[in-house]
């Protein structure tokens, strides 16, 4: 390598522009801890003219950011574009193609392309890195692919996206709905206008998928995310599982079973006595368990033009000193399939919070308490407050570790039954 | 690199038995993520008869460990004998000179002769990877010095030590004082014999000097760290702490202010709604901030055979993979002494928690507040409980940020009153 790193940045968005600030302002530090000055050559955006707050100029500018990818003089391509398919796809298999290493922030992309993309770049003896696609500044990719690489994981979970715990934070705040808290997290820039992605729980799931691949040495595997987001919690949840000593997070979570790997996006309750139940706020956490180190928790803000140029930078300085772990932790020659990853494991029992909208009327708790029993479900505690005869009221359950088949089938009956007014609210309980 | 990785143990306690086992268990995954069989070919310890509850028959034994560090057939020495003079320095300083790759979990050797080691590492051309040495299995070095590689940091700060934090947290549960727990912790195996190294804070100022000396590319300075411990911790600093909000841990903290870095190893109150004030028990947990990245929070197991085998394993995978950053994240020729470290910083201003055990007499409270007054300490909050007239009284004080020298000066003052009955206690609150 030569003196200088040269790189190339597809797409000059909030975390473009902030690696672009980054790499000026900390050019000295960078340059003693990378050994090599890591400069800026070109840029590629959809708008030349677009004011950013910074001054391109010094820079080649492409309109076509793949033409970019294989320009000559460029070392390494950075990929902030966004999106799984398109121009983003085909900037990072030109760039491979080409002999560039790549960095990029698209957990869309390597969702849903990372293992051949981590192929492609094998082949290619070319670095694709990518820590800053999940947890935003945090290190969760190097503390998961390097520094738990000695142990076999057997759990690897997290608030993964910082739209989702914001919303859940404010909802525990305030006891405002989910459709205001969005429209006031839009208004703050928390939200997009179309927030989709973030809300029920694709961001987290890109990211899940990512982390699971490294943890378990498979390939990744997006499709077999079961995907549930935060639209249908309601300030009642977060209320009586705040009475109850839980709080309700939205956890990606990757786990190892008998019968294969479970991945799963899903709000849960979480006891107020973890101390990932604490990390509130855009804030993100990621916690990984393996059969050595135990439990490794990782804390950090998961998003913003900073943090997230803080991890496309050490990339960067990663590649100048040389360092290419296998892309997810293992080649992909050596990955498994042990099973395809499956998200109902019905061997795994688990705790259970139901929420439960009756009318109350003689005897209907009866027959909730005696459908559960049938199924072998048996109750922790439960909360029915006093009210007037004749009100429709929620009822909440928890229960002991259940299985989820005998869970769902038990449901089925209780939400066919006249007294029950709505879909029974169901969340998992993570033990503590 | 041939497709094996010959390693040279010495030392076999609970870390080294530890290795042993990781690697035995872990070998099928740690030749596919490693590219090569990572294998144990030597040891040495005292004691060739000792049961250790493992087999070492199979490994070429050398009663003199330095012997064997330069022995031939050996990729990396791991040294885990411990200490920072004698047989560990020798074994890590031949081991380099022959060529070795060094893994220690030595946090005294490195404390004191962290740069030299380096400096003769980068000489000939050998890796000297420490993990193990900070913080047990959190990968707190990897993710500082390769995570947080292009951020200044600004401050790097954590619970450090297992033993201390556990005390401390069995006292606030318990409500027992120190020498009580001490013989409980000693009981349990939480502490050693001889206490020292742990309860007065050396253990955690030998890793506090790694972590700093990476944060600020300076080299190790650890005679410049101020060290206390948490003997002097009463049970009524933990209860009025936590009536105020807050909890005592022993924090290692380095900073970088105007004049230079500061390093401290102290007990700190620490608001609660902080999530490092609620990582209890045995856990350690480090806090770094940064330009960039804000901040980051890791936490797990400090100690233990378990995860510290697994952080010699990943530096030791590193290896196999040429994983190999500048050791303290910059060459040596690199690091710069800016100004002396020192522990007293003027122009920092922080707020104090005093617990003042004053004779219950009137005008004692005024006597105080005057002379705080004078100072120019102002207060924030004052705790005085009634009490029978006569009766010696804790007195409680916070207050705003304040001078260190101002309120040492003040204090000289208060602990010379005739009403004053005990050096008064002065601990830092952190901010919120």
């Amino acid at each position: 390598m030569s003196q200088k790193l040269s790189i190339a940045i597809a797409g000059l968005g909030t975390v473009g522009v902030g690696l672009i600030e980054l790499l000026h302002q900390e050019r000295d530090l960078i340059r003693a801890r990378a050994g090599v000055d890591i400069t800026v050559t070109a840029v590629s955006a959809r708008d030349k003219t677009r004011d950013r707050g910074i001054d391109v100029s010094g820079y080649q500018w492409f309109d076509d950011a793949a033409t970019m990818a294989a320009a000559p003089g460029i070392d390494v391509v950075v990929e902030l574009i966004g999106g799984h398919e398109g121009i983003a796809k085909d900037v990072v298999e030109t760039a491979i193609k080409a002999g560039r290493h790549v960095v990029t922030a698209n957990k869309a992309l390597l969702a849903h392309h990372g293992t051949a993309l981590a192929k492609l770049a094998e082949e290619h003896k070319a670095n694709l890195a990518y820590e800053a696609a999940v947890a935003g500044g945090i290190p969760a990719i190097k503390g998961l692919r390097e520094g738990l690489a000695a142990n076999e994981v057997t759990e690897v979970f997290g608030i993964l996206n910082g739209t989702c715990n914001y919303m859940l934070t404010e909802m525990a705040a305030t006891g405002a709905p989910f459709d205001e808290i969005l429209a006031d997290a839009q208004a703050l820039g928390y939200a997009e206008a179309e927030p989709s992605t973030d809300v029920d729980g694709y961001d987290a799931a890109h990211k899940l998928a990512l982390l699971a691949a490294i943890a378990f040495a498979r390939p990744v595997d997006f499709d077999a995310v079961h995907v549930d987001g935060i639209r249908h919690i309601s300030p009642l949840d977060i209320h009586y599982a705040d009475e109850l000593g839980y709080k309700i997070k939205l956890l990606g979570q990757a786990k190892r079973h008998a019968g294969g790997v479970s991945q799963t996006v899903r709000p849960q309750l979480i006891p107020k006595s973890l101390p990932v139940a604490n990390i509130d706020g855009v804030l993100n956490a990621v916690v990984m368990r393996g059969s050595f180190v135990d439990e490794v928790l990782l804390v950090g803000r998961g998003a913003g033009g900073g943090p997230t140029a803080s991890a496309v930078a050490a990339d960067l300085i990663d590649i100048a000193r040389g360092i290419a772990p296998p892309i997810f932790g293992i080649t992909t020659g050596h990955m498994q399939a042990e099973s395809p990853a499956n998200d109902t494991v019905p061997e795994s029992k688990q705790a259970y919070y139901l929420r439960v909208s009756v009318k109350d009327e003689p005897g209907v708790f009866a027959d909730i308490a005696a459908t559960l029993r049938d199924h072998a479900i048996s109750l922790e505690t439960v909360v029915q407050r006093g009210h007037e005869p004749g009100q429709n009221v929620p009822v909440i359950l928890t229960t002991h570790p259940s299985s989820e088949t005998a869970m769902r089938s038990a449901l089925a009956t209780i939400d066919a039954m006249d007294t029950v007014l709505a879909p029974t609210q169901l969340l998992p309980i993570m033990p503590a």
